[in-house]
């Protein structure tokens, strides 16, 4: 049993069924929720005799190329006009495609995401930041237009499903996202190839890059603070290009009873980048110290210089420093 | 909605219901499935006033420590007799804990299992081997039970599914395993922390471990066979112990491409062992030929001598051929 869809899915739906012609974008740097989500809808558009196109200026990410329909995501612009553009999971206009003017585009701009602080400028507004998933919201509109979820769908919806939640694994996962996975597992049937083709199948070059990172892994702060290395030389010594790095911090971030992971990569020689992330201490206020920024819980920094010595004191210094201010702050 | 139960499912529950005192016991080796099952039943049991066992001889598995109601588990055999001795997850004699004779502990002996194959003799037999997890029969028999979900109970068996299915990813899982985790979640709330400190955090000295031994990874039979080894030169460097080898060929099994995985362990100086994993191919076969034993898909055997390279060549060569006959076979 599925809960009556809101009234702004039911209103996105009305768009649907009313227009012919459909444009869908990506934030920058397209991941599996978006792309499962514009493929899924897509298909579910398909069956209603629409036109719908799927433009991103960024090619399908490696691991989701098998999925079927994501052979038509575009990297042309397709010649407008559109009845509606459906932006999806674009909290800002920093996070379109560059030189996207979504108005110009289209009838209707329709702001669809599960993001919080969402801040887009559109007609129709969907929004629902504690969903696990923007796939979550997708097969809601797949109900409300009224389109039966068959195998096609339910994969791209799946993807989508998984890819943001973290394989049912991160703090928005609710007792309807699994409601929702059921229906969509009921189409599928054997979930284990998909599941390894997401979350496990890598290029062994990844996997080599990977070793070496873990084994730089050591602890500050009492056991509280991880961090790792990853330098231009182990690219080298294991043939993986930057790009094979994408997973590196969720890989490595691992060590039992930290709270914050720090990933110091010095692939040029005039500056250190650093992945922050936290299952509590606010990691943005850290990265802000040195100019960078992000979310309490993830972040990002640069600093200008060849030291990574250096960098790695003043970023470790400044994490302690944070941890120390929270717990004076709450008394513990 | 649930099912019905099915047959076996209610008389479990007509059993539990009669009597008052029961032993449960796991397989050897206890695993997230058998404990998160024994504890969440035996708080549930505890809602009816009645009294229950845990006997293992093994010690919780550290990475499930955290979880209330397993330290329910005791190494001393109880003293009886019980009004029924549970098996959970022993499709045989040889999975019991050693020296164990269910029949002259209890008046009943039940057969509680989702494995292909049980030939456990027993009183009472409830075995669905197309069950992702012993957890999904659990909840079933815990609404038998007329016992309501609370976050105690919910949270055991929450452990006891998502260890089995691999996190939602094994061919198992069906929709209703999906159903099920819904009814869990809701009961649990938040399970990241539940996930992370199942499937994410380890110690550091086992991550420095599974870095080296991922850096020994190698590719034959044109990409379908990928091996890696790991020696006792790798524990010392780490600090790790070979218990922190354990999660080792999950982590480390994950090239992009292959359908066979062996590891090579040369932890004594007279002996290598190898573990084999397989997405197709029978690796049991190729175990067997070298006295090893195992399923279709996972397997494993010991080579005396001290030559890692010569075991390296004789296991790949025989890899090679069950791939090559199965390839015959099946015409392709």
């Amino acid at each position: 049993m599925m809960p009556t869809p809101p009234p702004a899915c039911r209103e996105l739906a009305r768009i649907l069924r009313d227009g012919s012609r459909f444009l869908m974008l990506p934030h920058v740097h397209i991941d599996g929720d978006d792309l499962g989500s514009m493929v899924g809808l897509a298909a579910a558009l398909d069956r209603l005799g629409k036109e719908s196109y799927l433009y991103s200026p960024d090619q399908v990410p490696e691991v989701f190329r098998w999925l079927p329909g994501s052979e038509r995501l575009q990297d042309q612009m397709p010649r407008g006009p559109f009845d509606a553009v459906i932006l999806m999971e674009c909290p800002s206009e920093g996070r379109l495609p560059p030189g996207i003017r979504p108005r110009e585009l289209g009838r209707l701009v329709v702001n669809f995401d599960h993001h919080l602080g969402n801040t887009m400028s559109a007609d129709v507004h969907w929004v629902e930041p504690e969903r696990a998933a923007l796939g979550e919201m997708a097969v809601l509109l797949v109900d409300s237009l009224g389109v039966p979820l068959d195998r096609e769908i339910a994969t791209a919806l799946y993807v989508a499903l998984v890819t943001d939640s973290g394989n049912f694994q991160y703090r928005q996962v609710s007792a309807e996202t699994h409601r929702i996975a059921a229906r969509l597992v009921e189409q599928i049937g054997d979930v284990s190839e998909i599941c390894r083709l997401l979350f496990r199948d890598r290029p062994v070059a990844e996997l080599a890059l990977t070793g070496r990172v873990m084994q730089t892994l050591r602890t500050s702060a009492d056991g509280r603070v991880a961090w790792a290395e990853l330098d231009s030389g182990m690219l080298q010594a294991t043939g993986a290009r930057e790009e094979d790095a994408q997973n590196l911090v969720a890989d490595v971030n691992r060590v039992r009873g930290t709270q914050v992971f720090a990933l110091f990569k010095h692939l040029t020689s005039d500056q250190v980048r650093v992945s922050l992330r936290s299952t509590g201490p606010d990691v943005n206020r850290v990265a802000a110290l040195f100019g960078g920024g992000g979310h309490r819980l993830a972040a990002g920094l640069t600093l200008a210089g060849p030291d990574l010595e250096e960098a790695r004191h003043r970023v470790l210094e400044a994490l302690k420093r944070q941890m120390a201010e929270e717990e004076a702050a709450s008394g513990t």
